[in-house]
């Protein structure tokens, strides 16, 4: 499993030390809108935790973070307005475009822009 | 939520009544190819349970199966060989392009085909 950065850009604006546009907060999960964004919605969903990847969180993350992680992903599109039309992903690994090594999720609806 | 089909093909292939080219099975997951890869490696894992999309699986299924379902997940890419470099996705709903309605994890490795 790579190193986790502590100073990893996910993890400053978790600390409130770097600026974002917040979307959503739990106990579980910090969402917020992505800067380069690639369609009309486009979110980033980050568990409140020190996760490389997707990985990462699944085998290493309490069930209960993993559901609760999960849950607020889907919560976080009905509150965008988009539940009935949305996609997520995540890039795993440097091979697989992961760039920001903090797991993160992506909201992507409507067109890409 | 909308209505499960027990019939849909997903549903049909986890009982063993439609074919498929599997690669995986736990407690919690199954995994085949998918028959129109949009990469070198392009499977699709699918919980064992009736579950529509990411939002029913996300809000209804028990935290453990919700874990062991994503730990699956990351085992698969490992067992494929994938694990540094891989992205996962789910499409949610009719406009999020979901066609399938059994929810289902695409994991896509290597160039695009």
């Amino acid at each position: 499993m790579p190193f986790y950065d502590r100073n990893n850009i996910f993890a400053r604006i978790l600390r409130g030390e770097a600026p974002c546009t917040k979307v959503y907060e739990d106990e579980f999960a910090f969402a917020f809108n992505d800067i380069y964004p690639k369609a009309r919605i486009h979110v980033l969903v980050i568990p409140k935790g020190e996760y490389v990847s997707l990985v990462d969180f699944s085998q290493s993350a309490p069930p209960e973070m993993i559901a609760g992680f999960w849950r607020a992903v889907t919560k976080i599109a009905e509150r965008l307005g988009v539940a009935d039309g949305y996609r997520i992903g995540s890039n795993v690994g440097p091979g697989g475009g992961q760039v920001v090594f903090h797991f993160h999720v992506h909201i992507l609806s409507g067109p890409r822009t």
